[in-house]
């Protein structure tokens, strides 16, 4: 960095041997990360252990000596013998495990109504719970249960070590219980002085990552501070993505840096606010009141479902088809058998059959259509595994009437003969059925952009969008 | 476990600073996890961290000193600067980097086509991404790339310490490379005289988590040996998975507990054999030769999806239809408009006839419907968020001619009136959108299932299902 900040670090811990053996997801990492992020703390690491003692002891120790301010732990708070998180916080802070006779009162109150709920509850067997619950360490702020755990910020013995920060696994306790703990004095104090720390994201998509590599190196020539910056570059699904964080200071370093990788990757670059290429399509949909419908083969619905995935998705979904067998392309899509018979299922002109087919099945603006050999079978040396045809059709509406906004320009419109504009290819995708079938849905996504943006729909261009790409002579 | 046995165990280290941050879930972590689980090798940790050099080493060093027999990485191999694995597990080791020129030579034959793909493609940067990548360890073992990034197998200098294997990042290279590195002198030794585990799954579909657990202690009341068994539940998608693994002298004790379960959960228990509901669904298909057409609104395709997520899919999947407006539910799924103004597009009447349209339009023996509220808008008093009509209907066929199998019994088919058996229900799916949307599309699977059992189509049992429920008198 260029000018001394104050950083803040933190690590997490989530205890779990389900979440270990991967049978289920974490939820609480990914969103314990994000926050802190939001706060301006930076993330050492997650580190994700099971419920053995010596293994949650280990990693609070690997936690506390990796120069952190922060460590937040999830899990192994409750009422039986095999939640220990309590016991090993205290035993890396120094401190002894002391009775909070008050915390046991309120506890005992929460629940209490599990009492009137189940039949033959063992009394004793909950009382002993709630007692082992009201066990703290020494010193320890107790954050407020939201489920029936309480959590925990601890201080090291002295001051020494990071600030521990221990909250029950569900995520609807550690969500507002994690609020809760920030408000702490302990947690302020260890974040006092905090640098803000902005970050920005630049999308790339139908380049190689060593395009990027090259950028970067070119970027440092030229003068650009990139040493101000903390760059990481990753491809996922065909798409390039470059996320940087910078403290404010550090502003115009980004700039210069964002702007020349937009000098030198104008094609390819299409999001330098950090928005996805499905908020970019949504938002021209809306602002062009358009609407899109689908027709899918080797895709399955991917499609349909990835442009439904939004809420308010209402607003441009028509609807789609999913016509994976043959047949089914001519019965709902209206694809000529003689069209599939002539160059087969997976071809151009299949492709545009079906997004004209869905456009006019379902009365939308905007139709894709998208066949292809997903595999790992069913591929040929004409047709490999992979080969993806897709295509995007968008009907410029014959409208007459009242033009949009009034604008006297727009009478153009008034002419009822529709334009129709299309962009087609053929993509060969690598990797398993899976990875086709994603990275396709990807491709269709930004083809449906590009013909959007050709047609003159930009996201909050709305106005512009309802214009014929030349004037008419008045 | 009841006698003594070799216990081996494994790190996981997943460096990126895209999955620290929670912007993108880690798939690697619990793949591997599942994978050495399933070798019979212990997990101590997942470790996540950034693409900073000084937390891999960190992490490497952590994961070195926790008493296991193997280190696993995922990503920081590719051709950046940023990629800067291989370094740091030369460090850990305490050997050199050396250039492997002929591993040089293989990445260069492998990324040479990127040059034809891509124009201007800056030839001098491809070269240096390609020789960093050609880096290796001094006396590493490379496992050669799936994509174009080489994996590493690393022994410590003196053989103090575990075998690191380094694997590239993307899930479709990593997978394979993994099975690759197994293979290994380095890893066959650190795993050498490894006990092996047994791992069986139970899945029930409709009951909530605590039955699982007081089904556990009466299994321990009964006298069933539970300290033979590792046993793990969890709860996914409405889906209870009970997961145990156990040494092959304990399969006694496991057979007893499986049997236990079973007796109890005889309604909801729908796998003892490890297969989804998926993958049961698809047998019962297959056996019964018939085909499935689905049409979805909430779910937005999901389910069409999800049917042909698995090669093969053509047999069984004619199509799908997402009719996500309300008039593309009459337009394309031939929906009366009277009776989505009567019970609104949400009801049982509409799910109804999504399922009947879905198998008309498509031509399928079987059709699925799914129409509700996914949220978070939308909801009301009477139809909340969450609420989901299902309705899956069979149409058993009309059949003449040559009765199947050619057995004498099966003459009631002659009668050419086709029978419809239908299943419908509601559900309320707490959660959020996507919560909703993934849920509602598992219980569809359900029903599916259920109706296809109903009907007398169980898995390999294909003559069953052309058999008329009772026989008619000859």
């Amino acid at each position: 960095m260029t000018t001394p900040r104050e950083i803040r670090r933190a690590a997490i811990v989530v205890t779990g041997t389900e979440v270990l053996s991967g049978t289920r997801r974490d939820r609480n990492g990914p969103w314990l990360a994000g926050r802190l992020r939001e706060v301006g703390v930076q993330v050492a690491h997650v580190l994700i252990v099971g419920d053995r003692g010596a293994d949650v002891l280990a990693a609070l120790r690997f936690s506390a000596a990796e120069q952190v301010d922060l460590v937040i732990t999830s899990g192994g708070l409750g009422p039986t013998a095999d939640d220990l998180t309590a016991e090993v916080v205290a035993e890396v802070a120094g401190v002894p495990m002391v009775l909070d006779s008050a915390l046991e009162g309120r506890i005992a109150a929460i629940v209490a109504p599990l009492q009137k709920r189940f039949e033959n509850l063992d009394a004793d067997a909950l009382a002993a719970g709630t007692r082992k619950q009201a066990m703290v360490p020494e010193g320890a702020t107790v954050i407020e249960p939201a489920g029936t755990a309480p959590g925990l910020v601890v201080k090291a013995q002295g001051g020494a070590g990071p600030v521990v920060v221990a909250l029950p696994g569900p995520p609807r306790e550690l969500q507002p219980m994690f609020e809760a703990a920030l408000e702490t004095e302990a947690v302020r104090g260890a974040l006092a002085g905090i640098g803000e720390i902005r970050e920005s994201v630049l999308r790339l998509f139908g380049i190689p990552e060593s395009e990027i590599a090259a950028t970067l190196r070119a970027a440092d020539d030229r003068g650009i501070a990139l040493a101000a910056l903390e760059i990481t570059t990753c491809l996922h699904n065909g798409e390039i993505e470059v996320s940087t964080t910078y403290a404010p200071e550090d502003q115009d370093a980004y700039a210069a840096f964002a702007g020349f990788v937009a000098e030198r990757h104008a094609q390819t670059l299409f999001s330098t606010d950090g928005t996805t290429v499905d908020q970019q399509v949504a938002a021209q949909l809306v602002a062009a009141e358009m609407t899109v419908a689908t027709a899918e083969s080797c895709t399955g619905g991917l499609l349909a479902a990835r442009l439904t995935e939004t809420p308010g998705a209402s607003r441009y979904m028509r609807g789609g088809m999913v016509t994976y067998a043959n047949d089914s392309k001519t019965a709902i899509a209206g694809v000529s058998a003689a069209v599939i018979d002539a160059d087969g299922a997976v071809s151009q002109a299949v492709a545009e059959a079906l997004a004209d087919g869905a456009r006019a099945r379902l009365g939308a603006d905007v139709g894709v259509g998208i066949t292809g050999v997903a595999g790992p079978g069913g591929g040929s040396v004409e047709k490999p595994v992979g080969l993806v045809w897709l295509s995007v059709s968008l009907a410029l509406p014959a409208r007459s009437g009242a033009a949009p906004d009034d604008s006297p320009e727009t009478h153009a419109w008034d002419v009822p003969s529709a334009e129709v504009v299309r962009l087609t290819r053929s993509v060969t995708l690598p990797g398993s059925r899976a990875d086709v079938r994603e990275r396709a849905t990807t491709v269709a996504m930004h083809l449906l952009r590009r013909l959007l943006l050709q047609a003159g729909v930009s996201a909050g261009a709305r106005a512009q969008s309802r214009q014929p790409p030349a004037a008419a002579p008045r």
